[in-house]
């Protein structure tokens, strides 16, 4: 039988969800929920109900795992554990410094409806986690060290938008090359904020406002820019819209350490993604935690988990003995 | 109470099996078994017995998880069964043909001895694996690289030491730089075994041997080098001994593959080894899988398991907490 996905919100994520469930053969897609008026959500898939998120719980019996594609900013915090007392739910909540927080909270939701749920699960939490974790065990001895970009970061996007003078903007976090060259060689250098990241900013400004003082107040931003070497472009709308509108994304996980009797042996582990798309490629990976989602489910599994929990031939619709043969 | 590890094998592994073991604040080498006569093996820990390996038995209740050192083509298949029915066990066999015949070998040891084995433990097969069943759970649609070294490699350089007029050799297994950029630009090329990699080797003749009829010899070998571009390099043994006696290897995993509704976007997944030592890395992996085979054995579970059936978490000697709060 096939497992029986839901899609709780459907924006950029919800989306890749349904484009990945669509593709898999061991899971179908039974309904997207939207808390806006399901009458104006067009979706992909033609014969699937587009239903009112309130109306969520009746679903709960014809659902296996529902995912949720909601932002982490505000609506994870509330969905997940919300959720996790009706369905078995995977989610990709991104806020790290959060984690501790949403985990314990999501897991009492999930004990008290005896059902699983999965979070944090995606590229940065997510597949970056795994290469941490993994390396960090196989290397105690080492350092580690994350690159983000060439991409989009929503975050710092969203801090121009609301300067003063500024109609939109899109903001690129770039990794320095001779810093990914240095660690990439073993020199294990000691990199400040500025020496990992370039911020550049794609900036389109309302009629009469002062370029200059916009400038210098992205560029003085706490948090957000003043630790960066940080650059400006003015551009219209127009270009804004044709040239930025890629959600492009990647970066860099390394752990580089040592081994020997006196530390004398080197060794350095890369992991990198260059994605076409970040939320498809986070969907992606949101999908074939779900496929693990219901088989630990039906495994008597119960509380919430992270991919550090997770042993990875749970992701996979291939048996033990194929992936034995075909991937070992 | 810290994790009591025996090894089996005293050589490159072992060694680098104690040298981990010795590293780590939870476990501790108990005991190290050979074949050889134990009077004339030095091992680093002073304090620890060199044993005879037909009195290993006698250590069964003493040793948590017991590392199996041998190599793949005649001891791992002999010893892997023979102590799984005795010990829990982790080994590094990495024939990967014959890995399904050896996992239902161990298995069945192991399920009669009422102990844990974890097989294939290392870097290819081993965390090489871990990146294609992962890469491959996420994208679907996609196509698998793996490229070695450079590094020597052990069978190929054997191959060569067995031609008639041949003293010594060492050979080298080379990516070739041209493909690695290919794939890693997202192209999907179609390679072939010669353009995937090259072929370097250091041979030290006999003296008087026909060093023409060498060369034809290794450069026409089926399997071992005719499908590869192959140099061959005369050198001294002494030039042998000091330029070509390390042991750094590594290699890359890539998967590249395609998300949207028309496949429309592009992903590459990278993950790469660079590597001084490669004894000294494979056995980190093992040291780490030996700290999963003792939870797992007291969490119950029984028979042979790869990494692909163990959850990160698992190595970590970092609790639950602690991997979300600092790694996720």
């Amino acid at each position: 039988m096939k497992t029986r996905i839901g899609i709780m919100g459907y924006g950029n994520l919800g989306r890749g969800v349904e484009i990945a469930v669509n593709a898999a053969e061991d899971m179908v897609l039974t309904a997207v929920f939207t808390r806006r008026d399901p009458a104006g959500v067009k979706i992909l898939s033609p014969d699937v109900p587009v239903v009112r998120a309130d109306e969520a719980e009746k679903w709960a019996d014809k659902i296996d795992v529902l995912i949720m594609c909601g932002g982490s900013a505000t609506d994870l915090p509330e969905q997940t554990p919300k959720y996790a007392k009706l369905f078995n739910v995977v989610d990709s909540f991104d806020t790290h410094a959060r984690i501790p927080e949403h985990f314990a909270n999501v897991d009492s939701a999930a004990r008290e409806g005896d059902r699983i749920a999965i979070i944090s699960v995606g590229w940065d939490p997510g597949m970056f986690s795994l290469n941490r974790a993994y390396a960090n065990a196989i290397l105690p001895d080492g350092k580690d060290y994350t690159f983000w970009g060439k991409g989009i970061s929503q975050g710092h996007s969203d801090a121009i938008r609301r300067i003063a003078g500024v109609k939109n903007a899109k903001q690129y976090t770039i990794p320095v090359e001779s810093a990914l060259e240095a660690v990439r060689a073993g020199e294990n250098p000691e990199l400040t904020t500025r020496q990992k990241h370039t911020r550049e900013c794609f900036v389109v400004l309302e009629e009469g406002a002062d370029a200059e003082a916009v400038e210098r107040e992205i560029k003085t931003m706490p948090n957000y820019f003043s630790d960066y070497d940080t650059t400006v472009h003015f551009i219209s709308e127009e270009e804004l819209l044709r040239d930025h509108a890629g959600m492009a994304h990647g970066g860099f996980v390394f752990r580089t350490g040592k081994t020997g009797v006196n530390g004398e042996h080197s060794h350095v582990i890369e992991y990198s993604l260059k994605l076409d798309s970040n939320p498809e490629f986070t969907t992606s990976v949101m999908t074939a935690y779900a496929r693990a989602a219901k088989r630990l489910f039906d495994e008597g599994q119960r509380g919430c988990k992270t991919v550090l929990d997770i042993a990875p031939a749970y992701l996979s619709d291939r048996s033990g003995e194929e992936l034995r043969a075909q991937l070992l």
